[in-house]
């Protein structure tokens, strides 16, 4: 490392040359490519935003200048250069750097969130704060083309347009893929303004530089440069932006630092908010990302730095789920699949290759995937709209109002629900089987394991006059749990001794709970382990048992305010069966990043600690005690 | 009546010939006002949207073709011309015609829902589905320029945009105005598109027929139907829309039925999405709806049909906050305020006549609303959000992800909250306090009088580093009830007899649990009556003050299933205090409308079963035995 090592915030990068600024960005390549394929993070898209990022933070002063990042996983370059490179190694690991911007890192971070298309409603709101108070600061957000295609955005640019005196710049990086290729009228929109004369000339220094590129290198640069001195653009207005009412410059090569240098500047001086249209490269510099065709590693696990190749991974829930709905599909011609721009990552590739006319990617745009279904079940059609479970709460309007309020069937498959861990607070799905308990008439369903992931699939799209829900958490599956018999439409998984506990166990946690079932028999206390399979509405035959037992133990992996354990509470206390409860689920907060496993151990949902906790709750009842407060109260 | 009479389906509207489909109009409108000065309902944009609806029903085959209104209160002709005009007079009245459409009522109806923004996104569904099953089968969507600025609907427009052979007609019923004038760069484009040279000469049709029609006359229609022979629009793209893709027709005058019929049988033959973009005046042909400086009639309560003038309402909650909240504008120059095109509805008006530069009106955007708040509070803002509490489920991963996680404080203001009544399933406030529940760090105050409306808002806009939530309900807020001691942060209000019974009141249900207290003590149980204030986080003190009682009672206007009274099982259950609980709150289903009190009875929210069942639950605890099942389970 040379000249990374002396940037400790970004008014070190102001004193670098030229040549200077191009090694710094050869080190960064060179860190994030070495780090990533030993940490896993995301790679393509840090790999191209480096020139963009460097250019912002020359041209703006942060952390008095506010930079917002969309999608929070492309701010590498900006840890990197904001004091964090020297602790860059624990990306991702607990305890270590976050994959997002983090105010707990750095003043120079300001939204952690990772939910997409919200960068530009947080800079109006910036750039409004300081304008009613009289600051001379300036907002930039950071947003890809992709997350342009969200609601958020297209609801914030219409704010921009007219707030005519906000010093905001808007850096559209334009990559013509975010996960997927951009959907849409939008990449409509977006070709046109690069049908710009000066387009076909950008793109064409792109090409050539990544041809000029191999591996890490960054030689073509110097001799580029000489080129580009046409490239000054006029704050001219045009196309969709200009429709709007927004200034426009561009488009730029965002690879060009001295371009984007420029570009800034001008928008900097305007003094009202500008648009800035860069065009990059996902995985720009490092030739595996770039020649990965699927999503330029968007986000690779570990990796081998020579080759690229990601170490096996193992079949996953995703391929399960994969594989079952392409065979559902081949029997029920009714079947549609939709995705909010993530066909590889929950898994609806294969059915898209299999039925492409019966697949829809609608962009990032979740509401739309909702509310677009509740449209196709009205027309006759069964929609399964496949989408991690964090990113369902962008349509819990559309989910309540739009498919349940008109008994549509449609099936929402939640990948990725529960702890998810790497990715930080704002991706674990621990909200879905709080919030949808609200929505009258939907069946919510938490397989086990992925016999049951095909069963609860199965009987989830026969369901015609309500919405139904299969939810499932990250990574490999567990070993199938046969049950060994049944209770209403639950699996009775355990019945060891004389069955004083009831334990309740949605989901992954089935798995958990047998070990706790198995932990406790060796202490001579007897359980009965169920699997409701459904989890929504509450099977009667779980009230009943809950009835005959001393004990009711609930386990769930989502929040435990309001999820499946709370309900089944309340559902117990409308039918006057007073049995004690005790209630194992996520504590109710943000939980920092860290590996699943670790966090699960944090909260106390392994095994140890729920088998501990059962044992002196036993030992309260059988004494005439009230149990003892909960360690995570809600 | 004459015409009205033999309309029993849109088929027979095809009979008629010019002048009698001018007199139908005329006929309708009249029946239109004098029922609302009646029924009161949504009166502006019915009368806006009179020959517009006609011809679509003239030119399309519904319900074979669909027809989907964008928040569905405009759907009043559509109702009055497909065979309900008999039973017109029964509008908004209990068992009577809903205000919205409602597929019970009609075959002719799709879409329920009254949240903004939807149309779009559900009549892409249905053309997929169409496609699909290869039906033969246009959809139309009507949608206003105000719902235009919905993220939703740019999510749909990007959809809708790549569908090239869908059979989908889109009419922008654009009057420059659906709530207050529309906001931002959409504005801007639609500006744009009406600088096309027809525009002015539309328009000037437009304002000289208002000026001809006095009262509910039409008189100027035939001879205007000579002038406007160069009207007939090609099918020529334009500006924003043809930014995304989308075929364009228009400027229309939506007032001219027959040029209205053209642009709509141009465009049903084109074969692909269209976007037929059509001028209107909201409250068209009435003459105190077209002076109506506010918003034309909107959704006046019952009015005198000569003078327009509406039946004096006396002050309601809203009057209350837009009092309360001026006030704090005068002593804190930070608060700002945010609303979603509501202005005057949620009572903002005022403050942003006195403080225009701290007062932001984002559109239809509740998304962008809650994010730019966030960004707001993160530039040294204390932004108030005032919202329908309905319409707040829009953002609740705006709530979530951006305001909680980073810890900003902003405060939502929910009017209408609980069982609003007349509007319908999707108007009913019934959610929040279940959803908002799982927000970490967020604090929910629920003020049971005006006066402490105006005490939890100082204490809410005080925090800082969390957001607040203050909701009240719809209408005339009850007298004061004056707290007699504090438990914890608590008011206690009632202490009567040797209290056995603790009875947890939130919000408007204070007053109803004074009266039950009432009603109790005549029967000798003796009750304690307390109002959290705020009921998120529980306090403390009634934790403590389950423990001393032997009957806790919640009573809440919110959902039963995850609302106050569940979240404060759960923290009873999670602190080993097992007095034995009875919930009392709204049945999880979508209500059917009626008046407000009808449904609080009808679902027993009413003092009278409330203490009846109290009474029953006092015998069954004294007895030793479990209390009786709940009426309305979770």
């Amino acid at each position: 490392m040379g000249h990374l090592e002396s940037i400790t915030s970004p008014q070190d990068l102001r004193n670098l040359s030229d040549a200077e600024m191009d090694a710094l960005a050869a080190e960064i390549r060179d860190l994030m490519i070495s780090t990533v394929a030993r940490t896993s993070g995301h790679l393509g898209p840090n790999l191209g935003v480096v020139e963009l990022t460097l250019a912002i933070h020359r041209v703006f002063d942060s952390p008095r200048d506010r930079v917002v990042f969309d999608t929070g996983h492309q701010a590498y370059v900006h840890k990197l250069v904001t004091g964090r490179h020297d602790i860059f190694g624990t990306l991702r690991q607990e305890g270590g750097l976050s994959g997002y911007p983090s105010q707990a890192e750095s003043d120079h971070d300001i939204v952690e969130n990772s939910h997409a298309s919200t960068s530009l409603s947080y800079a109006d709101g910036l750039a409004k704060a300081y304008r009613v108070k009289g600051e001379d600061r300036h907002v930039v957000a950071v947003i890809g083309d992709g997350a342009l295609t969200g609601g958020m955005a297209w609801e914030a640019l219409n704010n921009i347009a007219i707030a005519r005196d906000s010093r905001l710049v808007i850096v559209v990086n334009d990559n013509e893929r975010s996960y997927t290729p951009t959907i849409g009228g939008l990449a409509t929109a977006l070709t046109s303004l690069r049908t710009n004369p000066r387009y076909e000339q950008v793109l064409d220094q792109v090409k050539r530089r990544l041809n000029a590129v191999p591996g890490v290198g960054h030689a073509a640069y110097d001799a580029l440069h000489a080129v580009k001195k046409g490239m000054k653009d006029a704050l001219a207005p045009q196309g969709l932006f200009e429709d709007l009412g927004l200034k426009y410059v561009g488009p730029v090569d965002g690879h060009d630092r001295d371009a984007m240098e420029q570009a800034l500047t001008q928008a900097k001086r305007f003094g009202g908010p500008v648009i800035v249209h860069a065009i990059t490269r996902k995985g720009m510099g490092y030739d595996p990302a770039e020649r990965h065709e699927a999503d330029q590693f968007h986000a690779p696990g570990p990796f081998d730095v020579q080759t690229g190749a990601e170490k096996p991974k193992g079949r996953i829930w995703t391929d399960h789920f994969s594989d079952k709905i392409v065979q559902i599909g081949e029997r029920r011609e009714d079947v549609v699949a939709i995705t909010a721009a993530m066909m590889h990552p929950v898994g609806l590739d294969t059915f898209a290759t299999r039925f492409p006319e019966r697949t829809f990617d609608v962009g990032i745009a979740e509401q739309h995937a909702a509310t677009s279904a509740a449209g196709m079940a009205m027309g006759g059609l069964h929609p399964v709209f496949a989408v991690y479970a964090t990113f369902l709460n962008r349509a819990f309007d559309q989910v309540l109002m739009d498919v349940a309020l008109h008994k549509c069937g449609v099936t929402f498959v939640l990948d990725r629900s529960g702890v998810t861990g790497d990715d930080g607070a704002s991706h674990n799905g621990m909200w879905d089987m709080s919030i949808l308990q609200v929505v009258p008439g939907l069946r919510l369903a938490a397989p086990r394991d992925v016999t049951r992931l095909g069963e609860l699939l199965d009987e989830a799209v026969l369901v015609d006059d309500a919405p139904t829900v299969v939810r499932f958490p990250k990574g490999p599956p567990p070993a199938d749990v046969d049950a060994i018999d049944k209770a209403g439409h639950a699996d009775v998984l355990v019945r060891s001794g004389d069955q004083d506990v009831l334990v309740v166990a949605v989901g992954s946690m089935c798995t958990v709970a047998v070990d706790v079932a198995e932990r406790l028999a060796a202490q001579g206390i007897g359980v009965t382990v169920v699997d409701p399979r459904w989890v929504k509405p509450v099977d009667p035959a779980i009230v009943d048992l809950a009835r005959r037992h001393s004990l009711v133990v609930s386990i769930e992996d989502n929040g435990r305010v309001g999820g499946c354990g709370a309900v089944l509470l309340q559902t117990l206390n409308d039918a006057g069966v007073a049995t004690p409860f005790r209630l194992h689920g996520i504590p109710q907060e943000f939980l920092d990043h860290a590996k699943r496993d670790v966090i699960l151990s944090r909260i106390g949902l392994d095994a140890q600690t729920i088998a501990r906790g059962i044992v002196e709750d036993v030992t309260a009842v059988a004494d005439g005690r009230a149990l003892h407060d909960a360690d995570h109260p809600a």
